[in-house]
């Protein structure tokens, strides 16, 4: 294994009172988690904020001098409560201002005379922002710095993403095999489990109950990173071990 | 409507790599999120973060710093990846040691021979921490200061919570009305809606499309506040504006 550069490193922004208050489960989270890490982007840190100016503003800030990439969702439609993109301007200190070939893009695709004002604050961008093409319903996000801001609508937000993504900097994607143990308990293996992870320094060596509805029960071990050959050889580790223990190990992670 | 002293406050920080590598959907936080406003608690910020001893030392001390209460979920099992208990202690500067009433639990709840060194960690509390009951698995969570630690399978947290719930303080709870546009587009309604913001700002009025795969679309308008009585007129007023537009509205949240 030759030394490689570390990975990029990431942050989500979960903008939106209706994630707040329970009304809307988010699933963009796991969304953008997964590609991230498909491509070898390490995401560090989650935050889901309210729709409240100085809130956003201030953590935008904060976020994006922390990692390499922040990616906000939420708060980019046309309604009064979508302030999003005008406290990035704010966060970025640059005008926000019409962004003409969003607008021409707007204007061409909405019927005549529906381009109205509310429609309008869409095609508003910070000075400065590369638009990200939104190809379920044309209003664009956009990317200034390293700050991606992307719908909170889970179709569109995966649409920009997939817009966005060719740009993205790759790094290692992390490799991950999962060794399920039927029946068994954590505390039973735990000791185990920790000597597996001392020899492994380089992965993570996690372990996490099932408990589904139809009565089947265990444990997932998941050994994770960067390294394949290690992670296939505390994948075998992990299985011997749960055979000492008298169980027949299962590869992969339980269905749902 | 009298003057009430302001709800209490609320954080979550959801402590996992499982989350944060997208091999786990989290659930915890609408559950948490939804019990917190019906009992009248302001939910203000949730955060995600790894299982990393002095990410999660400073990120406790700073949360339970900005909100009434604090809430954790996930790393308090028998496992080395399960560093949440000991991590809280050290954020508050007590040793963690054992908790005699809970080793004595555990100890009769387990198979003779089982109560190994790992399970034993789970009887393992920062010193003048409140065990919170845990119905499923008897392994408790627990209460120091404005800090409650839970764990991270939903239906252990649930029952953690049930248990943990009698003794928060209350607030107002709030109260929401949501009514549906079928067929409507927010760009269509958002100048309209933000006139019915102005006319109520203790509430917040907000916009969510829905976009079912079964075809259903348009957008839920939701009035939502602490003001029963505002939340009814502004609901009044939204189904009115429907009509303006020619559209039939439909009382409540679209069928998921």
């Amino acid at each position: 294994m030759t030394a490689s550069p570390p990975n990029p490193t990431a942050a989500i922004l979960v903008i939106g009172n209706e994630i707040l208050s329970g009304r809307t489960q988010d699933i963009n989270v796991q969304f953008i988690a997964r590609r991230l890490g498909a491509i070898g982007v390490s995401l560090r840190e989650v935050r889901v904020i309210p729709d409240v100016r100085e809130v956003i503003v201030g953590t935008v800030c904060e976020l994006r001098a922390r990692v390499d990439h922040l990616f906000t969702t939420g708060g980019i439609g046309p309604t009064h409560d979508d302030i999003t993109s005008a406290c990035v301007a704010e966060a970025f200190g640059v005008p926000w201002e019409i962004h003409e070939p969003s607008f021409r893009l707007l204007e061409a695709h909405l019927a005549p005379g529906s381009f109205n004002a509310a429609r309008q604050r869409m095609a508003t961008l910070p000075r400065g922002a590369v638009p990200i093409p939104n190809s379920v319903s044309v209003a664009p996000g956009f990317t200034i710095g390293n700050v991606h801001v992307m719908a909170g609508v889970p179709r569109i937000m995966q649409a920009m993403f997939a817009a966005l993504e060719p740009s993205l900097p790759r790094g290692r994607p992390t490799v991950s095999a999962a060794v399920q143990a039927p029946g068994l308990l954590e505390g039973a293996i735990a000791a185990d489990l920790e000597a597996i992870q001392a020899d492994f320094p380089m992965l993570d060596v996690g372990s996490y109950p099932f408990d589904r509805p139809d009565g089947r029960r265990g444990i997932a071990l998941v050994a994770k990173g960067l390294d394949a050959d290690a992670v296939a050889a505390a994948r075998d580790r992990i299985a011997a071990m749960i055979r000492d223990h008298g169980i027949e190990p299962v590869q992969g992670e339980p269905a749902p």
